[in-house]
């Protein structure tokens, strides 16, 4: 195999066999392949698409270029969830904590912080003490004593996925359906799950704006994993509006804990509901979805959910009290509201730009060396269909540093559209599941 | 400019400003943007094109990021000839001392033999002695002393170019008429020339299979040479069976001093006084082509042609002796006819394969560290539409080791299709005139 004929056979519109990708996973990898072929046949692959079995065939490599885990010794069915990202998605805070409590393993790889969106890490890191950088043994330890745990991509987990993905990020080669479905995949099946539950995000806050654009990747994502011998599900879920009442990492925490302990908006809880319940199905640990949902708000009632995230904090080496004291964590020190300059109804949200604005608060990275500030970030007052006065705040901005303010107060004010009347669609919280 | 957001923007079919490409072509040459981002961008820019503008950016950019030549002190206008490429393709050798000698300069900048195609440098430095490094110093020394010098690129010349190209190379991404036309152009732009006649090359043997394509690249090149201010004009001439009768260095040198001494074969002939007529056309040299053509036969049969190239050759270090006696170029030790299967009449030629062949036996190069072997060469008995008959030799091979013959001959026998019926059509030597 020579590289440059594969890559011209992509160029082509040509389908590589198996054994090629394979082969050009594993040389790029080691460095036998250089960055400047690999940008190349990434750009020849998001102009040119990939094959589903192409597609398998990326995850699969991309997977086996690093340590596949296995806890088949463990007790349990082993179920994972992951988002494609929004502004204000908090789920895994609360869903793993859940199933947790249910009976489930729940062996979490996450991400950081990516664009306008949030990540469970920074998140995670916003409780004082707690620890997203164990070692796969310490990992293996945490997940069987208390069915959870929650960490970062190491070194040894999809090494091929961690390099090609900084590749992408400085090559213009984020935006491939076939791309990012291997990225995903590859890391989510190397936690030794046997089933995932996939959200996949659409609408003004979502990576994928266009509905057809999520159904298609969701399907991708939902065939690949199948292939691989998993039992998985996608819901395509709404992100025209954020998720829950808060933006920002310790803000987050905090409303998580809201949910956790029976509160919460009833967006957020329900959608968690709603995940967890799918987990518990595909991890059989009930029969149907109501069954599932139903779990799902005992464990919630009952405080089981509350003490399960206690338990995994304290495991991870995070301040437990905050579970109890949520005002432990970072707070700004001042705040600022956006006020709405006329009266009538929310009509639309560029949610985009509120996550956007969190990030130019200091609640995200612009630059990969950036240090995020865990106190500031976003509070919502208003939802698409509600009614607004003029001068009513629309969003409070928690802040410490006034630096970028005007720029954030600036995205924030024009990413809400105002409409006299009141809108007579809203969208979904879930539009459908694929692959069920 | 973040190089990133210029690859995403070709990505997505975009246009790049002046402005934009000058700054991406400056910071890669520099080292600042790094291989990996210009091979995504290249890989855009073969899939998604480039606008016409935009070529001509990316020319002067890459015309500017070296030297650019200027010989408006020396008397005459400077006009050069540039061939897209082909077998046996020997025209330079023969024009370069006619419109020379016509009192026009040729400041000639030539390339190596590429894939299955010769080229200039190699043919030359099968003259004993010849030195084709020339500093530019020397190159105008010569210039100025006898009206033409003939060198390879030099470190000096459009650097961005030769970096770039050999990046090209190993991506994938050479087949671009915006990049070979930039290739081209900002090589031959720099070799401050007034005038340029381009010999696009359309056939089996050619670079361009397909007429279409062949237009359009023509057709790009004049307009790219005109909007820097040159006179262009490009000739689309068929490839589609050799030029000549011999492709190989030292043989294709004795053909052109036979061409240049009043004999050699018809279209070699014609097409090398048609080349010429044209650049003494947009030299001012003459009036019309018809006046060209004149002056370059007269030049011809009095001799003075090939006393110039005599002088070319001993103003570059070559034995001018062959001139005189072509035996002393490198000879075979062997030759092998290959001879026809069967009767019937010549109808096609896969010209291609008749190059490759011509590699195979060493007189070009597989990889770039390949040594040629300049007395290796074929010698064509026929052309399309000539009567063979069974047993009759098609082309004779000029070896000196029969390690890889059997591969040649096999190449060459496949390489000739006959038909028992005369074929009624003939490609032309010349299509069309583009620029005129």
């Amino acid at each position: 195999m020579r590289a440059v004929d594969l890559i011209r056979r992509k160029r082509d519109s040509g389908e590589l066999t198996p054994s090629e990708i394979h082969q050009l996973i594993t040389e790029y990898t080691r460095g036998d392949v250089p960055d400047y072929q690999m940008s190349a046949w990434l750009m020849a692959v998001v102009l040119r698409g990939m094959s589903r079995p192409e597609i398998a065939a990326l995850t699969e490599a991309m997977l086996h270029s690093g340590r596949v885990l296995d806890f088949s010794d463990l007790a349990g069915r082993k179920v994972d969830k992951h988002s494609t990202g929004g502004v204000g998605d908090k789920t895994s805070l609360v869903i793993a904590p859940i199933v947790a409590a249910g009976g489930l393993k729940v062996p979490m790889i996450s991400g950081r912080g990516l664009g306008h969106s949030g990540g469970t890490l920074d998140k995670l890191e916003s409780i004082p003490g707690f620890d997203v950088n164990l070692s796969l043994e310490e990992f293996r330890r945490v997940l069987e004593t208390c069915g959870c745990a929650l960490i970062g991509q190491t070194a040894e987990i999809a090494p091929a996925d961690k390099k090609i993905y900084a590749l992408r990020d400085v090559t213009g080669t984020v935006e491939s359906p076939a791309l990012i479905c291997a990225s995903i995949m590859s890391k989510k099946l190397a936690e030794g799950i046997d089933a995932l539950v996939l959200d996949v995000k659409t609408g003004s806050g979502a990576f994928m704006k266009n509905i057809d654009d999520a159904v298609n990747l969701a399907d991708l994502l939902v065939e690949t994993g199948k292939r691989m011998g998993k039992k998985v599900v996608a819901l395509l879920t709404d992100m025209n509006q954020p998720l829950g009442r808060k933006a920002g990492n310790a803000m987050e925490v905090a409303e998580s804990i809201e949910v956790l302990g029976g509160g919460g908006p009833a967006d957020l809880r329900e959608l968690c509901v709603e995940l967890a319940a799918w987990m518990f199905l595909l991890g059989e640990r009930v029969k149907t979805i109501d069954d599932g949902k139903k779990l799902s708000l005992d464990l919630i009632a009952s405080g089981q959910a509350r003490e399960k995230f206690r338990e995994i904090v304290g495991l991870q080496g995070g301040d437990v009290g905050v579970v109890d004291d949520p005002h432990r964590l970072a707070h700004a020190r001042q705040t600022l509201d956006v006020l709405s300059s006329s009266d009538g109804f929310i009509s639309s949200v560029q949610c985009e730009q509120l996550g956007v604005a969190c990030v130019v608060l200091g609640g995200g990275r612009e630059k990969k060396e950036n240090k995020i500030d865990p106190a500031v970030g976003l509070e919502f007052h208003k939802r698409i269909g509600d009614a607004v006065e003029r001068g009513e705040p629309l969003c409070t901005l928690h802040y410490n540093s006034d630096a970028r303010l005007a720029e954030a107060r600036q995205l924030v004010e024009t990413a809400y559209l105002i409409d006299p009347d009141k809108p007579k669609t809203f969208p979904p919280l879930i539009y459908q599941v694929i692959g069920a």
